[in-house]
C-alpha cells in the first residue's frame, strides 16, 4: 500500500473538499462504509445498490460503478484489513438550498483503520443501551444511507466506554435500530426485525440477515418493533457491515419501568451467526 | 476588500475543509447567515446569541465571541453589500459517530455576493407553494440552525422559479415556516407565527417581528398553525435576515381541497414592514 494515498477526491488524491461543496453546506449527500479484507471491499455489489438507491432518491446523479470499482481497487490493493468509507454529495455550489442547474457530484473514497472492537463482543455478546435521544420520521428520507447524522452523533454523545451500542427509539416509541447498527430480535421463536419505512438505515448485513433466515427456514418478520417487544424477546441481536452480528447480552434502559435486563446467546443468533460466516 | 480573502478557516485564508471534518462527514455543526451592509454584518449579536445557544445544545465548545467578530471584521472591511456565512463543526474526527475526547472545533466564516431578489418581492409580495417534502419532528434538534439541511434541499428541489419560496409542513400536517424563512400570518386579526418547539429554525428576522408587534400593541401569538389558518388567513408574510419580510401574495396548494389562494398586502403586514425598516 502506497502510505501517501489513503483517500482519492474525484479520482485525485487529497484529503480536503470545498467548503462549498454540500456535503458540508447542508449534509447533502450519501455515504457507504465497506469491510475491507485481503485488498478487497466485501460485498461491494450489495453497497453499490443501497449507494445508487439513495442517488436516485435523492436526486444526485452517481458516478459509473465501474469508476467507484477502480478508485476502490486502487485504494485497497495489498491492504491486509481496513475500512473503506465512500462520500457522495451533491457537489459544490453557491449558498442557497437550491442545487445548481449543471450538477457536478464529489465523490470521496478514502481507507481508515479497521476497528479492533473485541472478540468476544461477536462471541459473548455486548452490554447496550436505549437512548433518549430520538430519531425523527420522514419517509423521504427513510432507508437510505444520508449524510444528516446528527441524530446519531448525539446519541452516541449518551455514553462513553459503557456500551457497545445504543438502541434509538422514533417519536411514537417504536424501537427502530441502534446508532451505527440494525436490530433484530427473537420473539414467541420468531425472528423481526423493525421495518424501516419512515426513520432508520436498511443496513447491508441486515439484509443477508433475512436472506439467511429464509434460507434455514426460520420464521421472520420485518414489522413496527415496540418496546415491549425488545424487553420480552428472547434473544437480541445488532448487525452492520464491520461488525457482522452482536448479541446482545445485557440492555439498559434507565427508566423506572424498565431497568436493565439480560438476554441469553440463543440458538436461533447462533444460526444466523453461522450462516453468515460460511 | 481584498478580492483573495473571502474565506477564512480557523482564522486562516482558505476554502477548503479536512474530509475527516464532521460538518463533512455528519453534518455535525450549525450555521448563521448574516446580512452585510457598508462594511458590518447585520444584527451581530442575535446571530451570536442563536449560535451560541445552537453550540451549548449539540455540546460544541463556540470560539470566543471576540475571534469570531474580528474575522467578521477582516472580511466584511470596505464590502458594501454581501452575505455573510458562519459555520461552526465538531471539527475532523476518525470514522463513527463517537466525538473525539479532546475537540478542535472548525470555524469558516465567507462572504457570498447578495443576492439580487427583485424589490417588487417586498413591496407587491410573492408566489409561494406548499411543498410535499415534509419537516420531521426531534426536539433536540428544533430552534436551531443545524447543518442537516436536507429536507430543505429536497423540498427547494420541488420547483425551480415559479415560486419566490416554499412552506413546509410536519408529519402532522401543521404548518411550520418555509424552507429559508419564517412564516407569520394574520387570522382574525391577530398576527400569527409557528410555535417551534418540535422542528424549524427560530430565525433572527423572526425575533425581531414579534417585538416589533409588541411594541406596536398588535395583538400577537406564537402557537400551533394548521394549514386552515393558513388558508383562511388575512395576510400571510415570510421573514428571513436576508430579505427582511416578503408579503405572500399566493399560495399554491395543488391539493384537490385546496387550489390556488391569493392573499393582500395587508395592514398588519405594512405596519410590521415599516418598523422594520426604521
Amino acid at each position: 500500500m502506497n502510505a501517501a494515498v489513503s483517500a482519492l477526491i474525484n479520482g485525485e488524491p487529497g484529503d480536503r473538499v470545498s467548503i462549498q461543496d454540500r456535503g458540508f453546506q447542508y449534509g447533502d449527500g450519501l455515504f457507504e462504509t465497506l469491510a475491507v479484507s485481503q485488498g478487497r471491499p466485501l460485498r461491494w455489489e450489495r453497497h453499490m445498490q443501497r449507494l445508487f438507491a439513495g442517488a436516485a432518491r435523492l436526486g444526485i446523479t452517481p458516478p459509473e460503478e465501474a469508476i467507484l470499482r477502480e478508485e476502490a481497487r486502487r485504494l485497497c490493493k495489498d491492504v491486509e484489513r481496513a475500512v473503506l468509507k465512500i462520500v457522495l454529495t451533491r457537489g459544490a455550489s453557491g449558498r442557497g438550498y437550491a442545487a445548481p442547474q449543471v450538477m457536478s457530484p464529489t465523490r470521496v473514497i478514502s481507507l481508515s483503520p479497521w476497528p479492533e472492537y473485541p472478540e468476544s463482543h461477536a462471541v459473548n455478546g455486548v452490554d447496550v443501551r436505549v437512548c433518549r435521544t430520538m430519531l425523527s420520521r420522514n419517509p423521504r428520507l427513510a432507508g437510505i444511507k444520508h449524510l444528516n447524522r446528527l441524530e446519531q452523533v448525539l446519541a452516541r454523545a449518551e455514553w462513553r466506554d459503557e456500551y457497545a451500542e445504543g438502541l434509538m427509539l422514533d417519536e411514537g416509541g417504536l424501537v427502530i435500530e441502534a446508532t451505527m447498527s440494525n436490530l433484530f430480535l427473537v420473539r414467541n421463536g420468531v425472528l423481526l426485525t423493525p421495518e424501516l419505512t419512515t426513520c432508520g438505515v436498511e443496513g447491508i448485513m441486515r439484509a443477508l440477515v433475512l436472506e439467511k433466515a429464509e434460507a434455514l427456514s426460520l420464521p421472520c418478520r420485518v414489522a413496527s418493533v415496540t418496546q415491549d417487544d425488545v424487553f420480552y424477546a428472547e434473544e437480541l441481536f445488532l448487525t452492520n457491515s464491520l461488525i457482522g452480528l452482536w448479541p446482545v447480552k445485557k440492555l439498559d434502559w434507565n427508566t423506572p419501568e424498565r431497568g436493565s435486563k439480560e438476554y441469553p446467546v440463543g440458538k436461533i443468533t447462533q444460526a444466523i451467526q453461522e450462516a453468515l460466516a460460511k
